[in-house]
């Protein structure tokens, strides 16, 4: 019954075949091989647009670095105040980009919205050159509360961003869960919502260490290599990260990992909601389910070997009740029913 | 009626003259001169304690290297979210600290508390390496409300700060309005009460540019000085900033100044309170009075020469209605009845 | 006739292997594995003492991430003027260490000695707080011209910083060839010569991304764990590095792999000493053959296929002539000989 | 007997009353009050063209806050071995350019030429990413050995860095020296030489603590108030900085005491040249003699009270012996000629 996270359940049979395949042959370092700038052109194919594509081994260096070229280092970037750049980064967004400020924004359920955004820049008004000016809005899709923006959720955010001058991040670590759960084309979730930089994840949904920071604007990559390089981001075997999304979006395979892990959360989140005392805590919209238990069951599950954690909040109204279970495309139907029986037997005793 | 701010006064005259008299005669360069090492001398005497002291021209100098000393760069500073370091120095504390993150929280009238401080770190839990490490609680004394902590209030925020392995930091850019306010030791509002590195302004009290940065551990302060070197804060000629304090500190020039100020406020905020419409919005502590007025009033008053600005803060409850008003140690009583008297007229019309 | 870098050549089959066996089953993220933590302690082994152990992708990531908690921000990094965080890691460590300054140090084949860096001491001389003060010297082992540094030659090195407060920092991206090429042990060319913090290479020497840094002084290693991950290098499914290693130290893989590229570095070197008008630029110690051919020898391979590049350095006394020729776990000794001969008729022609 | 810094002077009389007059009434804050306005509109007419300029409190400010615009965070400015941001700002511009690398180049008596930038460039190719790119060439006029480049030197040497699309960045810490000595415009010696960026030093010449930036092509200036502010270097009270350049431009003050100072080294050059076993290290162009003395003397002379100090430069072909000695707008020619009394004694006993 292992619900820690989708990092746990390793990397699918498919990538790892992949990357045993790109081993034939001597290969350019850096990124100058061939599998490589075949794999980046995909991404044009994908998204509908002629993008530049970068990648990077985990989600921090590829949300630190994306924001580094969007923000000089006197700049802001307004996230929610439990974005994943803000709490689980150690001040990664801070360091690549030489120092920009971060202004958490609250939002229900891990979404932002054009008036909780309005609210924090009245709070923080221009006055030049005193306040750090505001740069990037930073979105995560899906959020970090296992919701899902809609396509008109993120047009009506981008277009307050720009309007504002705000140029828009995704942190899409996610990205792939949320397109699932939408049925949205990966262009309707981003550059045509008006998002200006994806970070595309692979790594939580079956890769082994795969992202990909996705320009839509080509412009604006311009001195992206230099920093990835000297951020030690730069692979000398780059085909062993282009590899993997080779087969990552090979028929779909991303989109079924992504589709797999959010059935059995909802399956998941179905069982327990039906059990008197648990509530849960956000829709289920992608692979984790928020759920508070009744006092107790929380440690006689862990007692059994389940693997899930406490979710703790800004704020933390549910004072340490609430415990996050994440399901990945490793996850069995059998599984969840454990572990709901598992909850309503802890539930009863 | 010249309301703008504290650092519009220009200098007292007695900065002045001691500048020029510190001008007599060749000294060593870059703080190796015989008034700086008396004057910085004389902190000891007027804190009680043996400390180290490091001069600067700027507040946000100040700020921005004492904290760069108090935590790493992946580290957190806990402070109030209208703070001058979260919102007036464009990022400088990320700057001189190498990418570290603030934490803003929130209270009332510019204060924090143990309960507040305590909700915050609740809300960002401990997970290292994930989540920055808490390091830092920086407190502004008086605050930027105008407004200023006890002894005991200070005593209960430092005790809770060094129980949850804190260490103090404290922004006294009005220190001597609030010593002046409460009749408090220059000891008991600092390093009695728990601050272990205080940054004592003189600049927006009747100094030209001149900030001490006060180490009451001396050991913390190690690397103050290649610190101060390299982000170009040392001066050669140091003496002119020693020559500053050492005539504030002369027969309590410091506390008159502020004290003057104080009371200056005192019969702003009384006169204007006595207004129909007018609201003060927080306590007056110090030289500062912020009040709401009636629409149109404030307007009137810039059209007759007033100047002061309006006050915003996070999340604006007053819908950009709240203004502040500054005095200093130069403001006659005249003035201030003259703009009571303009308020007043304002209002009627 | 690959001869580009040793980056070109692809991971060794067991190390692919290894990869593969890792994915069975699920694993705590972020190193909380078993197998994260079973493969740390082997390197107490192989090093013959109990040291501190982290994995990061890249050896930029492991240079600029153990330079950063060797000196402060302020500090200074004396290093080879030919050396990779010198020249190849785009201003790497000044972007990890928050600022440091690199001093380039002169020396013949890629070595530093005692006395050329006592010269560049001498010239930039303790003036505290102006210079940058002098806190780390970082060594290449194997060198940037494939050259090697005795057990002895390390010592004289490491007594000789230690002497002056200095750290010892080793490059050790090639460290397998230096201990394949000396058959001195890894605690002799590491700790037993003085050496504090050493990056050792995996990647170039047959892994798909996989450095450690290794702390002989655990107490240094303090905040490493927060600068990896603020920095984007600590890796969610660590095991895959976990697993690399652990096949890499299996039966002294590692140095099998390192002396049958060294061997054909030998044989390649020997055969173009052979030839008229070529010659070999430094001596040929490890996988690198550095030379300089006649006019239009390099063009003429190249045109045939052959990959090679031109190695410049400081000074460039060679005006361009030289050219470095890497060879891998991969070379074939009839891939040399084909070189060599198309080198004999390109020279001939 | 006093040689050791320009800097310890202390401030001219007529910059000290200027600030004193500068203090009458109040005046807004941050640089918004008419009297900063009107002089950096006064260095529009002295340089001959529409520029954009800042003031700051010290020359390391002035220097690291330029080059923090000049170059992005990976790239790399070259500079004399000897010069100012290379050895005596702690890493100064390390810092402000958030981790830019500085390459050291060599040249006589402390200034560069196109052929020694060259052979620099030469040997560090561009390899991008790998190498930080090269982007700005920073030049010290006059340099730190106290020579001073002509107007067509600097143009060669702007022409050659134009042409490898390098900015050029002149700390101008003893500019006021420089043209003094040559006779040269102030425009001549900066943008029509080619100069983009000049740090225009008043601190050694008699100011108090005054330095201006200043952009010839206004665009490039861009972000610079936000990078001052954050930096701690926008003075609340700026007026008190523009006043010190008020005076100092009126009636050629600045040229007037630059000029006394240079002469007054020119009579301790000539009379310590004249004396057996004295050897006059560098050309003597400004206000700063460099010399070897035969053993012994150094000491003896310090044993009277005479303030210098030892000058050491990269590689110290001088062991040591060599000595700098400055003079300053207050310097008297009987102070000159009781120094060489003293050092024509001290050789001979």
């Amino acid at each position: 019954m292992n619900f820690g996270s989708d990092n746990w359940a390793g990397a699918a049979p498919e990538i790892i075949d992949a990357i045993a395949r790109a081993n034939d042959g001597p290969a350019p370092a850096y990124g100058g091989d061939d599998l490589t700038a075949r794999v980046e052109a995909r991404f044009s194919d994908l998204f509908e647009i002629d993008c530049a594509v970068y990648f990077v081994a985990t989600g921090g260096a590829a949300n630190g670095l994306a924001l580094s070229v969007m923000t000089p280092p006197y700049g802001m970037v307004l996230c929610h105040e439990q974005s994943h750049v803000q709490m689980d980064e150690c001040a990664g967004p801070e360091f690549f980009t030489g120092g920009a400020k971060l202004l958490p924004v609250a939002g229900e359920a891990g979404k932002l919205t054009p008036q909780g955004v309005a609210a924090a820049l009245a709070g923080f008004p221009h006055r030049p050159p005193h306040g750090a000016p505001e740069r990037v809005l930073s979105l995560t899709q899906a959020t970090e509360c296992g919701t899902v923006y809609s396509a008109d959720e993120l047009k009506a955010l981008c277009d307050f961003a720009h309007a504002a001058d705000l140029k828009v991040h995704m942190d899409g670590a996610r990205f792939a869960n949320a397109a699932a759960s939408t049925g949205a084309s990966a262009a309707a979730l981003s550059w045509r919502a008006g998002v200006d930089v994806l970070c595309f994840g692979g790594t939580k949904n079956g890769c082994l260490a795969a992202e990909a920071v996705i320009f839509f604007d080509k412009a604006m990559a311009k001195d992206f290599e230099f920093r990835r390089k000297r951020a030690g981001h730069l692979w000398s075997k780059m085909r062993f990260i282009a590899a993997q999304f080779d087969a990552y979006l090979d028929d779909d395979l991303w989109l079924k990992l992504a589709g797999h892990a959010n059935a059995m959360a909802t399956q998941l989140s179905s069982g327990l909601a039906a059990l008197n005392g648990v509530e849960i805590s956000y829709p289920t919209e992608i692979n984790q389910v928020f759920a508070c238990f009744p006092d107790g069951v929380a440690d006689r599950l862990k007692d059994q070997g389940a693997a899930f954690f406490p979710w703790v909040t800004p704020g933390d109204p549910a004072n340490g009740a609430m415990h996050r279970m994440v399901t990945s495309f490793k996850t069995t139907p059998q599984e969840v029913d454990a572990f709901v029986k598992s909850v309503a037997d802890a539930a009863r005793s």
